[in-house]
C-alpha cells in the first residue's frame, strides 16, 4: 500500500492547523558519554539526577554521575522514583528535596523517572504550588506553568514510554484511582540523549512491555480523529497539544511502525541484539514525536483502570512490591479490540498500520479487512511472550462497570479517538479483550 | 523498494552519534494569522519584521505587521533584505538598524529574508562584533555566538530553501566570490510558522526553482557520506552540524522526495492548486529537517560558484536589476551528473530516492542503474520548464576552471560528499552539466 495521503487542511468549516514540536536530539551507542558536556554546554553546574532504584542496583545512575561530575558539576542522586508516579509520590519527593539548589535535572530511566524528572523541576523551581494546581479541572484547576523551567536532558533506559520526546507527564492521582496528565510545552526535556546500549540490561518481559506501549502509541496516534475533521478552536490557545492525526505525525509513526514490526520480536528474544535495540529506541523516541503531538485514544483511556483497579497480578521481570500491570501491558490488551471498533473511519489507514508491522495484504480488501490490524497485533503479541487478555490479570465480567467507568474519565484521551465512544462501546471492547 | 536499513550505529572504529534539532512548528493554511499571538507568549513587545521589496509591494507584509500589532506588539519594517544576502549586505542593514531596540524578530519571505533576519537578531542582540567573526576559517574566526538570541519566527513565502528549519545562514562574502554559511544551534527560529496560503502567489518560475532546491536538499542529504562511517570525532563539540545521512534525517527526507515527486509538476503548472501548495510547503520544511542535520554536497558545492560567477543571466519571475541565477536553478543544473558519480557508493539510496519521486523501478537492477536519479531530476526539471544546463546561464568550457575553484572551496559541503571529490571529478561534473 502507498502511506495514506492527505489533501485536507483547506476547508474553512475545519480546524486547520498542526501543532508539533519535539526536543533535540542525541542518538547512538554511546551517547550517554557525551551527558556532562550537554549540561555543561546548557550552563548547568549542579544537577538533580533522578532515577530508579533498580537502575541504582545495575551500577548505571552512579556511572553518570560520574560521566557528569568529571565536566565539574555537582550531582544529587534521587534513586526512589515510584513506577508509574503519583500527584502524592511525586509531592512527597518534591518535599524532601525542598533544601536542595540545583540549577538542571537529568531524567535516567523508563518513564516514571522521566516523568518524575519532570514534575521535580516544575515543584522544585516554582515552589508554593500543588501538582493539582496543574491538573486538569475538575480533578485540578489546569493552571499554566508559570514560567520557563531549568534545563532537563531525559536518559531513557526503556524503549517505550516515549517521554523523552514528550511535553507531557501522566500521573496517577491518589484517592481517585485515575491517572491524569499535564501537558505544556515548558514540559519538553532540553535534550533527548538516546542511547540504545542502555536497555541491552532490559530483562525480555520488560522490552516486551515497553515495546507494546511503543507499538500502541503508534497504532493510536496514526487512528486518532484527524487534525482537520475537528471543529476549529475559538483561538489559537484553545488548541490542546494533541492535534490529532497529521501529515507530520505521520512521518514518525509510520517509520515508528516499521520498526516495531522489524525489531521487537528480535529485541526481547535475543536481549544482546544490539542492531534490534537500536531499531527499538528510534523506534520509542519516533513515536513519542507522532503520539505527544496527535494523541492516544482507547487503549490509553482503558490502560488507567486496567492498572488502576489490579488486586494481586505481579508481573515477571519486575521489581515491585506490590500488584501492577505494566503499563505496556495493560495498552496492549484492549488494542485489538479498540482497533477493530475504529477500523470504519478509515480501513486504509488500519490496513497500512497492519502493512508496516509486516502484515501481509495480498487478497484483502478494505471491505473485509476489519480484523488484519488486531490479528497482526495479536501475533506480535504472542510472539513475544504478552499477556492473554484482561483475565490473565485477574479481571472478569463483573469488573466491567468499574473499568469502563475509569475509562470514561479520560476525555481527553476519547476525544481523540476517531468514531464517538459511548460506554456500552467501552463495554464491548473492553469485554472482548478477556481473552488473548 | 524497502525503505533503506540501517544497520550501523554500533562500530567503535567510527563515528556513532546523530545530533539533530527542529524548531516548533505551526503548519497549516491560515497559521498566518496566529503570528501575533505566538509572538505574544513568546513574551516579545516590539518585533523587527524582515522582508523584501517584492512581498511589500504584494501586500503580505503589511498585513502581518497588522496581525501583530493587533495583539499590542509594536513592529518596525526592514522590507530591503538583498536576494542572495552576504556578509557587506547584513552588515549594511545592522548599521542602519543599530538605533532600533526590539525584542523578537520575524523573518517573512524565501530563505534570503529569513536568513537576514537571523544575521540581525545575531548583529543586533551582540553589537561590537562584525560577520566575519563568526564566518568560518579562512575567511572569518569562526567565533561561537556568545549567548541566547532573541525570539525569531520565520514565516516561508517559498516553498523552498527549508531556512525556517535549519540552524544556520548561508551568505556570500564580498570581494571574495565564495558563499559561506555560519551554523550555530542558537540560529534555529525559535518558531517555524509555515502556512502555504502564503505561497500562492509565487510565479511559476520561482516556485520551480524553489522546489529545485527542495530536491536537491533532499537528494544530497540522502545521499551523503552516513554518520557511522566517519572517523569518531575528538570531542562533543567537535562534531559539525552536519552529521551526515542518518536514519533520523531518513525519516524527513523520504517523505519530502514522495511529496515533490507527487507535486512539484502540479504547484508550477497550476499556481492555484492549493493541495499541490501544501505538499511543497510540507516537502521544504521535511528536507529542511532533513539537510540541516546530514548536509548537503556537490550540487550545493557547485551552486556558490554557478551563482557568483554568473555575467548577464536574467531569470524569468525574479525582480531584480542585476545578473543572477536562483539557487534552485543552479543546485539543479549540476545534480544528475553528480549523482552519476556518487552512485557506487549506495546504489540502494539513489535508486529508492528515484523510485520516491515516482521513477519505475521495474527491470532496473543495481548494477545498471546509475543513470536512474539523473534521469528522474531532468525529466522532472524538463516538465516544469527548468533550465537547460550552465550552457543556459551563460557558461562554457573556459569558465570550468574558475567553477572548480569556487566549489572546492566549499569544503565544508565537499565532505559530505559520499566518496573524495577532487578538482578532476568535479570538472567533469560541470563539464558534463553544460546541457540540460
Ligand atoms: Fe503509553
Ligand atoms: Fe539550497
Amino acid at each position: 500500500m502507498e502511506p495514506v495521503a492527505w489533501v485536507g487542511g483547506s476547508s474553512p468549516e475545519h480546524e486547520r492547523i498542526i501543532g508539533w514540536q519535539a526536543p533535540p536530539l542525541k542518538f547512538g551507542v554511546g551517547a550517554t558519554r557525551e551527558i556532562g558536556y550537554e549540561l555543561r554546554r546548557a550552563g548547568v553546574r549542579s544537577v538533580l539526577l533522578v532515577t530508579d532504584r533498580v537502575l541504582a542496583g545495575l551500577g548505571l545512575p552512579a556511572r553518570v554521575a560520574k560521566l557528569i561530575e568529571q565536566e565539574g558539576i555537582a550531582v544529587s542522586v534521587f534513586d526512589r522514583t515510584q513506577v508509574e508516579p503519583t500527584d502524592e509520590s511525586v509531592t512527597r519527593a518534591a518535599l524532601e528535596l525542598a533544601p536542595l539548589r540545583v540549577d538542571g535535572f537529568v531524567g535516567l530511566g523508563g518513564g516514571s523517572a522521566i516523568d518524575t524528572a519532570k514534575m521535580l523541576n516544575l515543584l522544585l523551581t516554582y515552589p508554593g504550588r500543588s501538582v493539582r494546581d496543574y491538573l486538569n479541572a475538575p480533578i485540578g484547576i489546569g493552571a499554566r506553568i508559570p514560567g520557563p523551567l531549568k534545563p532537563l536532558v531525559a536518559v531513557p533506559t526503556t524503549a517505550g514510554s516515549g517521554s523523552e520526546c514528550t511535553a507531557m507527564v501522566a500521573l496517577g492521582v491518589s484517592g481517585l484511582n485515575v491517572k491524569t496528565g499535564i501537558s505544556d510545552l515548558r514540559l519538553l526535556p532540553s535534550l533527548a540523549l538516546i542511547d540504545p546500549a542502555n536497555t541491552l540490561t532490559l530483562p525480555p518481559e520488560v522490552t516486551a512491555s515497553s515495546g507494546y506501549d511503543v507499538l500502541t502509541h503508534a497504532c493510536e496516534s496514526y487512528t486518532a480523529r484527524p487534525y482537520d475533521r475537528r471543529p476549529p478552536y475559538p483561538a489559537p490557545a484553545d488548541r490542546p497539544l494533541y492535534v490529532g492525526a497529521n501529515p507530520i505525525s505521520d512521518v514518525w509513526v509510520e517509520q515508528a511502525l516499521r520498526l516495531v514490526g522489524r525489531y521487537l520480536r528480535r529485541a526481547v528474544l535475543n536481549p544482546d541484539d544490539l542492531e534490534a535495540r537500536i531499531g527499538m529506541s528510534q523506534a520509542a523516541s519516533y513515536a513519542g514525536m507522532g503520539f505527544g503531538n496527535a494523541g492516544t485514544h482507547i487503549p490509553h483511556a482503558c490502560a488507567y483502570p486496567i492498572a488502576g483497579l489490579v488486586r494481586d497480578y505481579r508481573p515477571e521481570g519486575y521489581a515491585v512490591d506490590h500488584a501492577m500491570v505494566p503499563h505496556g501491558a495493560a495498552v496492549v490488551s484492549t488494542a485489538p479490540a479498540a482497533f477493530e471498533f475504529t477500523y470504519p473511519t478509515s480501513p486504509e489507514r488500519h490496513l497500512r498500520a497492519a502493512e508496516l508491522l509486516g502484515a501481509d495484504l495480498g487478497g484483502v480488501s478494505t471491505a473485509h479487512g476489519a480484523d488484519v490490524l488486531p490479528a497482526t497485533l495479536q501475533q506480535l503479541v504472542a510472539d513475544t511472550g504478552g499477556p492473554g487478555g484482561l483475565a490473565s490479570f485477574g479481571y472478569s465480567g463483573k469488573d466491567l462497570p468499574a473499568l469502563v467507568e475509569g475509562a470514561l474519565k479520560q476525555q481527553r484521551l476519547l476525544v481523540c479517538c476517531p468514531r464517538d465512544v459511548a460506554a456500552h462501546d467501552l463495554k464491548r471492547i473492553l469485554d472482548g479483550s478477556m481473552t488473548g
